[in-house]
């Protein structure tokens, strides 16, 4: 069975998105096809959207989903108009709000992702940049600067944690791989010491990371089996006697990873 | 006025603090400050936060307010039995949903960030390497494997765009600076020719430019007023003249840049 899905926005249409997709995950028997309708900020585009979610109907012979996020009376009452099963994120919520701050909500559309405060969205752009400048290990003078360095094997994941983390919560996160030169023995390299306390540990199964090095570099030493396991031996041996706190990426998200590594070295998101 | 939110899940609490924020942004006469409390999946857990939240009621002499995912029954009749108001976004929604398709929600954890789909996750992993590979105008030879190429002055913010457009939506964004060399005539770069169809480009207001630069090169003829102002004419004049598609970031986020330039050229999200 296939549902088709509009996610409807005045805005970006990302928490719109959010939403839908947060829900929907919990039928996983169903296949959903679904489209983005982003800015929908007149009531000419509200139109047109409701002519589409019309003609899906048409089409599939079941009701279109339309995860709304618009903000405007005036747009969402055409939306409200059409054939499709409407889930109406804002007019859900926003009066018990009212009610709770005593006061009337703006009505005022695209602050969700919008620059509001300079300051705070300066910051994670900076983070962005931080973390390109010290991502595979260049640039260990700017250690100071950081609020997490992760540690790992070549691509057990560490460069889209840090940007991850820069980038949604204005995390500076530096990266630093271990390899062959570092895993003569499992002692910390010694550049890292008086960064003790800011370390955090990426650990991957074996098998998982000679998928990955086989896509690189093909039946090379550095994607073999045997090297991987080495490798992910003095490693997690490294992590266990150095107390480095680490956790296993094989089967986490960097959305995961990002938020459990927040949580775990108590950093403010 | 400041009052206090709590973010709650049993997952990253990612959705639950977009959804809240976007809700939060319509009170803009409010100071809020929150805390996200994830990962929310056992009962002592749930109890544990519900301490924290009347502890909370207790010195604010305000009700909290709490923005919840929480999936499971057991563990959301636990928080909805705090002293805070409860936004609940997952049982607000589910049983529409469960009637519309005709079965029931499989109440399962943690699926809004998950990997589920292997494959749609790599996508989104390889495009950050895409991204990183052909940042700033190296490897023009990658570019036929690109989506999309953002062209603008050095520090319009084409490289944090292009990562969000990778990590977000798995789109293969490259960018290239247009300088001092590229400027010499309001033509596009030679090189840019076989790819014209791909291109975007970003604008910026000359103010702004000078601000940013002056935080990285102060004092520099790079960072100077009429340097920016120069640049800034030249890349408009080029845009206009080669019929480059474009948006001036100066007041927009990465986020809202992202899904217009995705809207604009039509790019699946």
């Amino acid at each position: 069975m296939i549902r088709t899905l509009y996610y409807i926005s005045d805005g970006t249409g990302i928490s719109a998105e959010t939403l839908g997709r947060s829900l929907i995950t919990q039928f996983e028997q169903i296949t959903f096809q679904s489209y983005t309708l982003p800015y929908i900020d007149t009531e000419a585009k509200a139109y047109a959207a409701i002519a589409k979610i019309n003609q899906t109907y048409a089409e599939d012979h079941t009701r279109p989903i339309i995860f709304s996020t618009i903000v405007k009376p005036e747009i969402r009452h055409i939306i409200a108009s059409s054939q499709g099963l409407v889930i109406d994120f804002f007019h859900s919520f926003i009066g018990a709000l009212e009610e709770e701050l005593q006061m009337p909500a703006q009505s005022a559309v695209g602050l969700s992702h919008a620059v509001i405060n300079r300051e705070k969205y300066n910051t994670r752009i900076d983070a962005v940049d931080f973390s390109l400048q010290c991502d595979d290990g260049i640039n260990l003078k700017a250690y100071g600067m950081a609020d997490i360095i992760l540690l790992g094997a070549s691509r057990t994941g560490k460069t889209p944690t840090c940007l991850y983390l820069a980038m949604q919560y204005g995390i500076r996160a530096a990266n630093f791989p271990l390899t062959d030169e570092d895993l003569q023995n499992p002692m910390l390299p010694k550049v890292l010491a008086p960064h003790r306390n800011k370390l955090f540990g990426l650990i991957i199964s074996a098998e998982r990371l000679h998928q990955i090095r086989m896509k690189r570099l093909p039946d090379s030493r550095y994607a073999s089996m045997a090297q991987c396991e080495t490798e992910l031996n003095v490693i997690a041996q490294m992590y266990r006697l150095e107390g480095v706190p680490h956790l296993n990426s094989t089967e986490l998200s960097i959305e995961e990873l990002s938020t459990r590594i927040l949580a775990l070295m108590d950093l403010k998101r």
